[in-house]
């Protein structure tokens, strides 16, 4: 382990480390006082019971090393001017993190009650996790925070993503090491792979051993020194140490290897980007072992709390009946000397002010944490361009996502900075490879010969494909919290590995969005899903699960979107819709595989505005002169069961040219739900002017079935509604053979029909038969010849213009 | 990077080694034989298009290695008598598993169709990746196999599970390097901190670099020597590199490398049991580099395709339209030299039968791959022993899950071998912690001095704390398909983490349980959610999301059971069935806070047997003479909800003293479905006589509110049920400040009533002004003081034994 080994071992002169103490000692004054009083913030009267808040909430543990770290970071960047941010992935240790903010002024200047004096600082330190007020993470009220650091894991890949195409942004990531034994942070590592130091900023890794969770030691701070200093070499990294419990000590231990670090950071990018070569360093990092709470109390009541997990949330309790406790809250706080730090009025001493940057440089104002402030949109070609030929509805085959390859393909030619496309492996798998005509995959391991033939890799590629769906999120988020742009595709059944990131980002949007309002608006998340349950059929069962939607469903209709585009026509007017988007998840579920499609581009247009409608040249209860009430609603959402939809209402049409049916498609669908429960909801006339109050609906659904029955339930008879959709019916199928066993299929469908529309009498009766019979000589060829029946294979909507009215 | 340096660098001898080359290329053969062809297996005739399957499907890349691994370990396993078992993570290659499988026999054991001769192989290549028969993934249909590695990341920690308590066992594990991407993989190579060499067998990991993903190259393929090596140091491992592509120095390197790895692993083992000393040794692992699709093509139309990604999948298609490629399918499986290695009849030959291990030695039959067989049913205490006394009901506080760690403490100390506890760092948090007193945490890692004071570490500790979910989730899974029992319990919101691993083992259940009657029963896997939503109003809107029983329900009714015991009583009587039931996810949700106590034991089991019912003493519909129909059903689900029912039941009993009120609480999710959706379903006249056909319900629930519409969709009258659940409002709150903001508290729940039963009348307008002031009271008191008012606070059920009815 690299210990230190700057040229100046003590870097700092005694005046320098006594204020920089100094300043520390404010930070761990705030913190404690965050967790604990309510009033008397200076402690000018003997502390009371009353000054103590009810419920003691806090992580005191993790603070001490953020606040250490930050001031350290704030040295540097007044050193060397640096564009620098700060990501606290210990983020329940905010005290460690608001204290500095405070301190710099910037707390107050967004939150003007919270001034730099004593009445400030009374509301600074009551509010902290108190009912109505601020959480006791990094949440989006923070400012300076990207990252809440609420679930464990992701604070490595969100500050990769925040220096992708950000040249002179170096992010400070503290991890704590609690964190670093999830899933995802151990993988995160692994980014460096990806880092082009032409490019793309830095990233400074603190990895905390502070030694423990919440009752547990921590995996890395018990092996030895020699398997943890291997283990981040074999990450890519140089790893130094910063070990120690003395103050004095540990600030010139940081002060120097915090410089040697950012030396090492610039040399490497000065280096390629001078010779305009890009080679992946061993970039460095830090591992700071640290005692859990560190500066706090030694032990409480006959136990070890300092350096120990008892020192994880809050070391002591009872203030309101424990006079004892509450004489050594009182001579803790005082032993940080607060009438060194503060004056009189309560106002951080000149000396010490004068340590923080100033103005945008200061971590906790600098843009980059608030991205919307610095994102631009999208230079956007005219999304019509890309349009299929559609000659007439259901008679043209393509694979849907391909033109999405081809928007995007201009989209990233014309946007080279700021616009970067993730996926685990898959792009090509997609159908997104026309992007590798602008640009390439990111690679900084690595290259062989061979990779010339087709591997699309680049160091200067902004294509970013790695096996860990919670990297990749990851990373997108932090690209986009820092002023981007970006869409994620996965596989739609492995979209749920990513389901805890989604809800997470959904709670933060949500937050931003009602709650902050001096949070700017970033770009929505777009998230793909291609690959698709109904062409998982030979991939097999546990490549199936569509329920990823019923998620997101679960999340505020503030920030939630879903579409199902049912052609390459829709998905490119839907995509057009997102890429403008801010502050949403937008999720586009579109398969990949080839499919008729269906509507011109200027239909498709139109169709996907409203989000929901009739299509007239598939319906013929409106036909001449008739009424305009049909016997049954077909509807469909989803660009497979669209298909099979259609194909049904051909059939019925064939069979009982006198049944009046109406084919309604759903893009959006959050059209089904009422006006009160989300703002696409469509209101209940407009409901029925599409549905009829009170008609059969045979709705086909891409997805689980009952998560249309959840969207409709207030619609009225929403029993007459019949829904179809996957069951959890699968193997390895065909195609056709996997819509039977769920029943989405053509014929499953027109007897769906048959069963609810009494008026067809009994010519149904062998209709029904036939249909059934139709499924077993489907099933049958499926189980010997592997492949389905051409007629289902090559079957096109049989009719032009008028002709399904006549 | 230690390379191969066994004492005995060439231990085969050169009949040993043609004779494991051959039967390697008996696998080759097969596995190709898999992917193409439904006749001819032999290739007797001249290939022809119809000789080859419409649609090529399976993975060739991944198929080499594996069967190479796979046989490599049979050598051993003769050679020692080895309890071995395989674990393929790079499932996808599941030919390069299923040839191996098919020659030692235990595939024509169990489907005898598939017998050892032409006739069979002919069905066998059929069946493979063929629509109706089996996929292309080691799935629940692949003897020896507990792991599909359909979705990638928990072969390592399925492996891990497999191996503890079970101190003979040997799991050989295959990790692919796209799988050791993810972030599940990147974190379960420390599954080893945690296995202890006496009480536990072990793993032999094998890395597979071949290279490549679909389309990408892997990255741990390209970094250099030195961070592989120093990675896998760093993660506590011996590496043995195994590299090249020569068969014949292969074959020697791997028996040499195996034999090593597995007299270390004995060797570790003997010295800790003949001391009784256990430590942590650093386990050996090799790094098998080999080329992707390795004897394969070399190339294929000009490009590159052996040891490239080309070979990820299908190596050549266009069989039926391509003779070229035909002919090079043809030249491919002759150059396996088929004659040499089946006999006239399509059987192995004698000689190469021989290499493999017999009857339950090999790893295709061994039992703990079909942990059913080996499975013994838990020693259970009469859980009724741990009951709360309820003197009245209402009127105790407990915490919950308090009594479940009694229970489970009996249960660990009755079954000392094969009980486990898997929590990530919460087990004391969700009040377990009694389990303590007869084990511990197991810890491999280093031991301080003050792990002594209430750290509960052991080596020989049965409860598993590690701060990444997916680990904790895939040693249980791997540890109850090899027989055993256990329970994972996890913080409510921070179950979706684990949502896909959910998703995958429900898929795998399901399909043993209804299509592999050959697969026994296994222990379900039983899932505690804690720290719910309704308590953690303090950490704030992230750890707040109750969705994941939403996930559950789209699940196959086979497999997937939720409940949510009202109290702790009912919690004692919930867990003693889910421990002893077997083939299902039972997921339990639970508090962890103080609660009140409603139901005494006997109650508790009756009321929990039904799973449904009406609580009589918090009901006065059925009061003396009165006839036997409500006013309105007050219907509860989850403990805190239920609780704020009965209150504002009491409240309406005050307020409007003629009001009949039915009160119903659910324990079993499942009841409200129909009973053809789930078999827990209620039929509707037995759902109609709880909740009356069309009276109006109010509807407490624990989680998101769409999903109980979602439940009772089909139900009379469903849009009388009025849902009232989380609705993503959450902050930094008091209990009642948060149900109040989601609408769930007593106070709404009045006006909840008065809005939707009209007979109360004008009066009623004044009590709906108090419910509204109320509110205002609490919220304005939580915001000053932190905390809610006494009287809810301290609030208990006020009446006792018939008082209700008065």
């Amino acid at each position: 382990m690299v210990i230190a080994s700057s040229p100046q071992t003590k870097p700092l002169s005694d005046e320098q480390l006594r204020k920089m103490d100094a300043y520390w000692r404010a930070c761990h004054y705030l913190a404690v006082g965050m967790i604990y009083l309510r009033e008397n913030p200076l402690l000018k009267e003997p502390l009371k019971p009353e000054h103590v808040k009810h419920r003691l909430l806090g992580h005191w543990g993790a603070s001490p090393a953020l606040s250490f770290t930050y001031i350290h970071c704030n040295r540097l960047i007044k050193q060397y001017d640096l564009d620098m941010i700060f990501m606290a992935g210990p983020g329940h240790g905010a005290p460690g993190v608001l204290g500095p903010v405070y301190l710099e002024g910037t707390y107050s200047e967004i939150y003007p009650d919270k001034s730099l004096d004593e009445r400030g600082m009374e509301k600074f330190f009551k509010q902290f996790s108190f009912p109505g007020h601020i959480g006791s993470h990094v949440t989006p009220e923070t400012p300076g925070s990207i990252h809440e650091g609420g679930e464990l894991g992701y604070s490595l890949s969100h500050a990769y993503g925040s220096i992708l195409d950000n040249p002179d942004l170096i992010t400070c990531c503290v991890v704590g090491d609690g964190e670093a034994e999830t899933g995802p942070l151990a993988t995160a590592w692994h980014s460096n792979k990806f880092i082009n130091p032409i490019r793309d900023g830095a990233v400074l890794p603190v990895l905390n051993l502070n030694g423990y969770k919440i009752a547990n030691p921590t995996i890395l701070a018990r092996i030895s020194h020699e398997e943890l200093e291997a283990l981040f070499r074999g990450y890519g990294y140089t790893p130094y140490i910063v070990e120690g419990s003395d103050p004095a000590e540990m600030h010139q231990k940081m002060a120097a290897t915090m410089e040697l670090c950012i030396n090492e950071i610039r040399g490497i990018q000065q280096e390629c980007r001078n010779s305009g070569n890009p080679v992946r360093p061993r970039w460095p990092m830090i591992i700071l072992r640290t005692p859990k709470g560190w500066t706090g109390p030694q032990e409480v009541d006959g136990h070890k709390v300092e350096g120990f997990w008892r020192a994880h949330q809050v070391p002591m309790g009872g203030m309101h009946s424990n006079p004892e406790h509450l004489r050594r809250l009182e001579e803790w706080m005082k032993s940080y000397r607060p009438e060194e730090l503060f004056d009189e009025n309560g106002t951080l001493i000149p000396e010490l002010q004068e340590l923080s940057p100033v103005g945008n440089r200061r971590m906790s104002a600098n843009p980059q944490a608030n991205g919307g402030l610095l994102r631009r949109e999208l230079t956007m070609p005219d999304f019509k361009q890309y349009a299929i030929d559609i000659p007439e509805p259901g008679t043209v085959e393509f694979e849907n996502t391909k033109v999405l390859g081809f928007l995007m393909r201009d989209i990233m030619r014309d946007n080279p900075n700021n616009f970067r496309l993730m996926g685990p492996d898959e792009t090509a798998s997609n159908r997104l490879q026309a992007v590798y005509e602008v640009t390439k995959k990111a690679w900084m391991a690595d290259f062989y010969e061979e990779d010339l033939d087709g591997s699309e890799l680049s160091p200067d590629g902004r294509v970013m494909e790695m096996l860990s769906e919670h990297t990749l999120q990851g990373w997108l988020e932090g690209y986009l919290l820092t002023g981007r742009h970006g869409l994620f595709h996965t596989y739609e059944a492995f979209a749920h590995v990513v389901d805890s990131m989604f809800n997470q980002h959904a709670k933060w949007l949500d937050i931003c969005k009602n709650h902050v309002p001096w949070r700017r608006s970033v770009s929505s998340l777009n998230i793909l899903l291609s690959s698709l349950v109904w062409r998982q059929d030979h991939n097999g069962f546990s490549h199936q699960d569509p329920g990823y939607v019923d998620l997101v469903t679960n999340k505020s209709p503030d920030v939630v979107r879903v579409y199902f585009p049912p052609d390459a026509n829709c998905l490119l007017s839907v995509a057009d819709h997102c890429f403008r988007s801010v502050d949403y998840i937008n999720v586009i579920v579109s398969d990949k595989q080839k499919h008729l499609q269906f509507l011109p581009m200027d239909k498709a247009v139109e169709h996907c505005t409203k989000g929901i409608g009739i299509w007239d040249w598939a319906s013929n209860d409106d036909c001449g002169t008739e009424p305009d009430i049909p016997d049954v609603v077909m509807a469909s959402c989803g660009d497979i069961p669209t298909m099979e939809s259609l194909a049904a209402t051909a059939i019925l049409r064939e069979e009982f040219p006198y049944l009046k049916v109406r084919f309604v498609n759903v893009v959006d669908l959050f059209k089904l739900v009422s006006e009160g429960e989300h703002p696409h909801g469509l209101n209940d006339w407009d409901f029925n002017s599409l549905f009829t109050p009170d008609k059969p609906v045979i709705f086909n659904f891409h997805g689980y079935p009952w998560l249309i029955h959840k969207l409709v339930y207030r619609r009225s008879h929403q029993e007459r509604i019949h829904v179809r959709g996957y069951k959890e019916e699968g193997n390895i199928n065909t195609p056709l053979e996997l819509a039977i066993r769920n029943q989405i299929d053509r014929f499953n469908l027109v007897i769906d029909v048959i069963d609810r529309v009494p008026k067809l009498g009994s010519a149904a009766a062998h209709v029904k038969e036939r249909m059934k019979n139709k499924i077993i000589e489907c099933l049958t060829y499926a189980f010997e010849e592997g492949k389905d029946i051409d007629e289902v294979v090559n079957w096109k909507w049989p009719y032009k213009g008028e002709d399904f009215c006549q």
